[in-house]
């Protein structure tokens, strides 16, 4: 086996061309059997196979720097930068990452989980390199999917003004997670597969060669055209020359002296440049060719032979609800339409898109663009429904203040993976929305402690006619709780108290009531009846509740699954200082001002003390130190 | 006068086509008189006379929709739609809005203040009305430096590929608020130039249709050039036709005949144009032509014959005083560099810029990539200070989350116009900032009382390596305090006692605590002594001081001007509900839950509640609600 020599690009450097292939046959092998019991972001590796192996090959790592746009394609990275001995730990606590990691190795040199980042941070390391006197390169491997986020179009454009030396290699494999949508994907359409373009310009240089041979009126003008020439070119990569990079390819993205040969030639470029590379997405392993998109990252283990994913079993996701939901509620509502990001899968909108292909937007990722569109959706009177992760709402903050809060327009916000997200980790935890959503004056914003509430507030929702309404909901499956055939609104601004009791009280959001209520059943076993009430509207609060409540003297803890700083409890303490109330002792459980890094569900509530024991020991403690008080 | 005839577009369709210029004269003299007063927007303004007249008089306003992207540039548009009577309340409170706004007219469909996003607007009005089945016009008008933004080419993205019939009209005038940057400015500078394009194509098309008369080899090469032809175009629109949108221009925008000839070739496509109109900004005002930017938005009164601007005289601006110091401190530091989106001047930085060009980077239109290049600058070892406004921040907040405190890279943020901002109202109100940026862990904050402060708060940034720093300043004189000659640090996260005091403590920040002070003097004054805190820090909160203060049992005012939710406020009440202090009355005084509109600074903290008089007010009350309870 050639891989058990490589545990640095120095060892991959000693081997022969020739030998490259038969490493990257190994690599695609050993990612195919080591994913199957961890899962992970399969196809997009298998996709990036000989690239990467060509890019450690030709380039001194980490002095040149490689910089992964969304992280999630660097396994081959990993494996031939020393760590190919712990994939068995990848995505798992205190394992290996599932995106590039700076502490991990000094080869990874810029983490993210979120798309279209790696243009701006070569073009700042560019910079940099020029200011400081450095000569290393700087390459960006870019998806086309990426590239169309809006940040990413900003570096181009940046990039292609400053004209400084790097490298975009944009790894063009026709999809983001979902297929690639979009003119600029059409667009990459057209140059992969027309290629007739690619020999009209030279067939033309000749022709014009000749023709001054002929004289006359057709000479003049072909002198003519001819100075004009150099404006007049195939539309092979113009779009990118046109930004003012030296575009080459499209090269194949499986033939590394390819690859290589490409590489040479951009180097010579004193500027930047892009290389345009065709990949199959899951290439040499067949299930994931074939559905890439389910295929794109396996959440758990898979069956090698038969290609058969391990599903969980029990109630379904909180994402299928929705979905369904959807499009029991689009039935009647014919204002109703989805706007996805590129998250069609994702969001549990395949069925709906399906169902009403005419009123489901995958607008690529383009949180921005999809938040203000939405806007304009709701100002012509549709009801549109955005669908978006809370990690990725981060993108469009300014346009939910500016566009859509501030116009005070009827969008619904289907917030999906808020909370804590497990394996993917710290790039993705869906922990700030609360803090950054709740602020905003008009909003709304609900979160339902099990599938059937998700159902009647996503009711509340399309019945709301007031201004901006959002739900969030977590990365998990739902309580298993029954299903009502109609769902049905509920009033804004109510909670519910779901169980009674007068030593304390836990004011609890989403899948943190079920928490609430196995502490409270622990604590009754200790004869302490705790109360348990279902916030279910973050804003605006249950302000009567609430006055209510104060006039008892109980000690209340807040528990939700988001930032402590800015939370749900920030805003009860808010709304009793306002309204002078300076008795009740609030107390805050959530998550801590600090980045959860990647492990599982479970694990990462016990860090943040989110489980029913900890929160059972925490009320304990509240409840002595009131009768110490009292007494 | 023509315009005393026009209150309504219908008004203006009854004019004859030659009447047309001569009512854009009138109305650039309105303009230029009406401004003198009130200041506003006037170069930008006087680019778009023309193309408005001409807009209104081809399209059927409010049937029709036209989007003005920023919508600083729709004082014409207001002029023809019945609010010429109310430019002397121009900016003003319960005046007409700088912007456009759709309480003041069923003409204005789409309110913005930030740029860049009219795309999604219109795209999201197309698919309303298609979906409708209604047959309206979507009109968007967004300016060269505008489309730079990343949410526009999202939009572009999408539209190119929806393929709805919808027109953009890039109002083309080399300039943002500074002149443009990027390499699409760069592309339209050679479509605006080079003529020689025009014809090279039509040229070549005769070239070849006579060659096969010549017959040969020559004859064959010419019928596989003709048949690829179509692929060979001249570079005139040629990004927007890769985007997939048809191209007209460019035009003369401020010939109105030519802009209605195009608009009516342009109407004939049934899916999405673009029309590249060519302004001059300011023109037909001399002082404005020659010094656009300046005259972009004149902030008050100006002597129409001299061009002067009637300068506010006493201490400098936090913007003045931050550019300078900036140089003062680059002079001692070669790693520092500056980074704009096209605010070099707003963000007081030319100064900067013509001291050191190469360590000044003006991106454009980009908040989201000038953050993440600000993280790689940080990340090789420079010391990026990202200058930006507040407001203009929110479009940044997820590269802020994910890009830069998660690495926890030393990017300085110099966030001008925090707090309330005055005459440009409610879709620039630098409120947020706090909420948004305290939950975000490794971030620090500060905000400096007065001018020296902020000196020392650079020089504490620029000290500072343990990752990302901010201050926030406001947009207002300085307090006129002396400036010591060299900035020394502060502590992280330690507080002053401005004045001391044991009734009632005002813990405050920025221009708050001056607010306070002259609050404590007032009740001083009635024997009521208050001690005065100056939070320097939002973020780390001086736990100590805190710890110390809930022993001496006051009633505690935080006053802030950003949003009582999320704001320093609430990162009080955390603290204490953390560490089980429940004993301290904390009171909260900052901008409510609502959006607040334009008026003057002061006119907008009299509406909060944000005066020495309210202050001591609150006050007051507090002190006599705790002797009561202390009795």
């Amino acid at each position: 086996m050639l891989l058990d020599k490589i545990d640095s690009p120095n060892h991959l450097k000693s081997l022969t061309l020739p030998e490259l292939p038969q490493l990257a046959e190994e690599i695609r092998h050993f990612l195919i059997q080591k994913l199957s019991a961890t899962g992970g972001h399969l196809a997009p590796n298998l996709g990036v196979v000989e690239l990467t192996l060509a890019l450690h090959y030709r380039y001194n790592s980490p002095t040149d720097k490689m910089i992964f746009d969304v992280g999630h394609q660097a396994y081959v990275h990993k494996i031939l930068t020393g760590r190919k001995n712990r994939f068995d730990t990848l995505r798992q606590k205190d394992g290996l990452c599932g995106f590039v990691k700076r502490n991990e190795s000094e080869h990874d040199v810029w983490e993210a989980g979120h798309s279209s980042t790696s243009l701006s941070a070569a073009m700042g390391m560019a910079l940099a390199r020029d200011l400081k006197g450095d000569s290393n390169r700087v390459i960006a491997i870019i998806g086309d999917g990426a590239l169309t986020g809006g940040m990413a179009l900003e570096a181009l454009n940046h990039i292609g003004d400053e004209k400084r030396k790097l490298m975009v290699v944009l790894n063009d494999n026709e999809m983001s997670i979902a297929p690639n949508v979009g003119a600029i994907h059409n667009y990459l359409g057209k140059v992969r597969s027309e290629k007739i373009y690619h020999k009209a310009k030279d067939e033309l240089d000749w022709l014009l060669r000749k023709i001054p041979a002929i004289g006359g009126k057709l000479a003049k003008t072909a002198e003519r055209v001819k100075d004009s020439l150099k404006y007049l070119v195939t539309p092979d990569g113009m779009l990118f020359e046109e930004f003012g990079l030296k575009y080459f390819g499209p090269v194949d993205g499986h033939d590394i002296p390819k690859l290589l040969e490409t590489f040479k030639q951009a180097d010579s470029v004193n500027g930047p440049v892009l290389v345009h590379v065709l990949t199959t997405k899951g290439k040499g392993y067949t299930p994931a060719e074939e559905d890439s998109h389910t295929w794109h990252g396996v959440s758990g283990a898979y069956k090698i032979e038969s290609g058969q994913v391990v599903k969980p079993v029990g109630p379904p996701m909180y994402t299928e609800v929705f979905g369904n939901t959807l499009i029991e509620l689009a039935d009647q509502d014919k204002r109703i339409v989805a706007i996805t990001p590129a998250m069609p899968g994702g969001s549990g909108l395949l069925k709906f898109a399906k169902k009403y292909p005419d009123r489901m937007f995958d607008v690529g990722i383009a949180e921005q663009h999809a938040a203000t569109m939405s806007a304009a959706l709701a100002m012509e009177g549709m009801k549109p429904v955005f669908a978006v992760y809370s990690t990725f709402l981060q993108r469009a903050y300014d346009q939910v203040v500016h566009d859509i809060c501030r116009q005070n327009l009827n969008v619904i916000f289907a917030i999906d993976r808020a909370g804590l997200v497990g394996a993917d980790g710290e790039t993705h935890q869906g922990v700030y929305d609360i803090a950054f959503l709740r602020h905003i004056p008009n909003m709304v914003l609900m979160m339902p402690k099990d599938e059937c509430e998700l159902r009647n507030m996503m009711k509340t929702a399309v019945d709301y006619d007031l201004g901006p309404i959002a739900i969030r909901y977590p990365r998990i499956q739902g309580t298993g709780s029954a299903i009502d055939a109609v769902p049905t609104p509920i009033e804004i601004g109510t909670w519910e108290t779901v169980k009674e009791g007068d030593y304390a009280a836990v004011i609890a959001i989403g899948p943190m009531v079920q928490v609430a209520e196995e502490a409270a059943e622990l604590l009754r076993r200790e004869g302490l009846n705790v109360r348990v009430i279902n916030a279910r509207f973050v804003k605006p609060l249950d302000e009567k509740l609430l006055l209510s409540l104060a006039k008892e003297h109980m000690p209340v803890l807040v528990l939700e699954e988001g930032s402590v700083q800015g939370g749900l409890g920030s805003a009860i303490m808010e709304f009793y200082a306002l309204n002078n109330v300076h008795s009740v002792p609030v107390h805050l459980a959530g998550i801590p001002d600090l980045f959860i890094e990647h492990a599982t569900i479970k694990e990462q509530r016990a860090q943040c003390g989110l489980t029913a024991e900890a929160v059972a020991r925490q009320l304990a403690t509240l409840v002595v130190r009131q009768r110490q008080r009292a007494t």
